[in-house]
């Protein structure tokens, strides 16, 4: 007997978040076990209105076509589901025949997903239920790397490319925010920005050390001395030592997990550059927020990126319908030299809540830079960059 | 008798214009009248302190690489020279037998060649001098359009193709403000990014029309109606019914050219955000300021505008070795159905100082949106974006 499947997408969208969906559905039309396979639009309030899309309608090329597509295409949503949420999700998947539930998200997503499978392990249901990882934060314990994550990195290896010889062009002192609100990965990928002695970013500031204006002061003053600029990689979710975020000062809203809105608007870089212009008397200090252009831009995804986010998503359909009744696929890096990875499902419980912070090795002793440890690690996921060239 | 070359940019980079470089000085290279090639370092701050570089020395596989990368590889510089300034800048052309001087820049910069190419007049100097255009904003008089704008107004197209993907997800009111600080084209460029209906962005305002907080808040409310969410391309130059801009009320920097700092600062972003919030009650308001990366961003340049940028380049040294005294060069649209441009030198003083807005032709009655006639007018600039796809 089959059972349908539904599949929907979950937080903050990133480049290649539409790969899984891709190789869930794709992986999922050639499981015999499987019957029809619906998309819930925006997470689980289309599960909640019943609002779906029927994917087995759609062509195998109009599915490709949507893997290349940054952002969510079933739509997302930031909501955590109250225990009355969960029992009208029962009554939706059971009256659509639900034997089958994926859904694409963060550590929140996957909290979501566990507390559906403890409710239906509760109420006898046969439920299978998997999360497939994304974000581009980096930051979901159990995986070498998560999906999405790769691509965010080479976009902002890209920026910090161009932006370092802007200040080139015109000097003086130049503050990126990029995101990443408890793990510092996304900043810390500026550093692949680096070609030539010389090239910023010059200091990169990360939510694992704690943040201090006085050592950004002297740091910036020390690196002007040095090569007479400075370009900056700040994560938004710098915090200082009692670990409250400098962001969080200049922001009111908080989300149904109890996260601060963070990024959507430039109140911290801009902080961040009259600071250090009251305390260094530098004139030409600016500050650019990457945004949301981070996880969207289309056209310069990571190869590497695309290719694991599709297979994550297919692993996830093979691991339900092989029997596994509930769990999140890890992707686990190979030993040896050869960049490969290993996908392992996991318990949900293992990835749901907690985030994952850089290890100390791929943080400088002074907490304003990376380490090699770092560009070994980060180098493969984001893949070749453009070329550029120095006159002087 | 051969006299020597020297070339310099000056003013906010692009992402073409060393293409603009490269054309210069490899067809310097083809013309016997010249003789060595110097490049000043950081525009006529450069000259003044004699700080130059051999580029005949420069292989031309090195001048290609050069052209493809983003931003000023000589260094730019935003002055305005005093008469003492030309005064010391004659004695150093004279000192290096300089007959033939380039400066790639915009309207103030050939405001700059035009004082020193007077200044040479009055002192009975042959010196030949040209200005090469540049500049995202599209602003220079004579010309259909500038080199660095189809690069730049990519950036800003695919930016929004990414960001409006990312809306269609997770919903709400975003705001992005883009470059531009008298003339609205490369706001009007997100346009680009609408490929079916309901795409955004929803809403475009330009400097060329007054800005008013209520027009915006009813574009909003009726937008949010209809789409159930509403992106907004916002130029940085919006200004109010006296043309005071709105980003100058967040702004004490001045440049010599006595131009306000409106970039690098999330301030426009972050006030209209908060006056949408608190005046439709919309919950999820979100700003991005694109920033530098619309003029830095390496890899994703517009193929007609680098051939453009190389080709302008070429045509200066060109004009300038046949005989004419001192020009810029303008990029003229040829007639007819086929897209291709003609390269002609019109007078300095045409080109300087005013800046050039667009017509009414490309805006809308309401003025929140663009023509038909000026999609026709940037598609060819731009050239191919990605494609993208919807579920739904």
């Amino acid at each position: 007997m089959q059972n349908n499947m539904l599949i929907a997408q979950s937080g903050g969208p990133t480049m290649v978040i539409n790969q899984s969906l891709a190789g869930a559905v794709l992986a999922a039309r050639n499981a015999k076990a499987i019957g029809t396979i619906y998309g819930a639009k925006h997470g689980i309030q289309g599960i909640l209105q019943r609002d779906f899309v029927n994917l087995s309608k759609v062509s195998q090329a109009e599915i490709k076509a949507i893997a290349q597509t940054p952002s969510s295409a079933l739509g997302s949503v930031r909501r955590k589901p109250t225990p009355e949420d969960c029992k009208a999700i029962f009554e939706v998947l059971a009256e659509q025949n639900i034997g089958y539930f994926f859904y694409i998200g963060g550590n929140d997503s996957a909290e979501t997903v566990h507390i559906i499978h403890e409710a239906a392990r509760a109420a006898g249901s046969s439920l299978r239920c998997f999360h497939i990882p994304k974000t581009i934060d980096n930051d979901l314990r159990e995986n070498d790397h998560t999906p999405g994550f790769g691509s965010a990195a080479r976009f902002v290896a890209c920026a910090f490319i161009g932006d370092d010889l802007d200040s080139r062009a015109l000097g003086g002192v130049k503050v990126n925010i990029v995101m990443g609100r408890h793990a510092g990965f996304l900043s810390a990928a500026s550093a692949l920005a680096r070609k030539t002695p010389g090239d910023g970013p010059h200091l990169i500031y990360l939510p694992e050390r704690p943040f201090s204006l006085d050592q950004l002061t002297n740091d910036v003053k020390s690196i002007c001395k040095k090569h007479g600029r400075c370009v900056i990689a700040v994560s938004e979710g710098i915090a200082d030592a009692k670990g409250e975020p400098i962001a969080a000062r200049f922001s009111k809203e908080v989300d149904s997990h109890g996260n601060k809105q963070l990024s959507g608007t430039g109140s911290l870089g801009d902080f961040l550059a009259s600071e250090i212009k009251a305390r260094t008397g530098i004139s030409r200090v600016r500050a650019d927020t990457f945004g949301y252009l981070q996880r969207s831009f289309p056209g310069i995804a990571s190869k590497v990126d695309m290719q694991e986010a599709y297979q994550v998503g297919e692993a996830a359909v093979q691991a339900a319908v092989k029997g596994l009744a509930s769990g999140s696929i890890a992707i686990r890096r190979n030993k040896g030299n050869t960049y490969g990875v290993t996908y392992k499902p996991v318990p949900l419980r293992n990835v749901a809540r907690e985030t994952r912070h850089m290890p100390a090795s791929f943080i400088n002793k002074a907490g304003n830079d990376v380490t090699a440890a770092f560009m070994r690690y980060v180098t493969p996921l984001v893949g070749p960059l453009p070329k550029t060239a120095h006159l002087y």
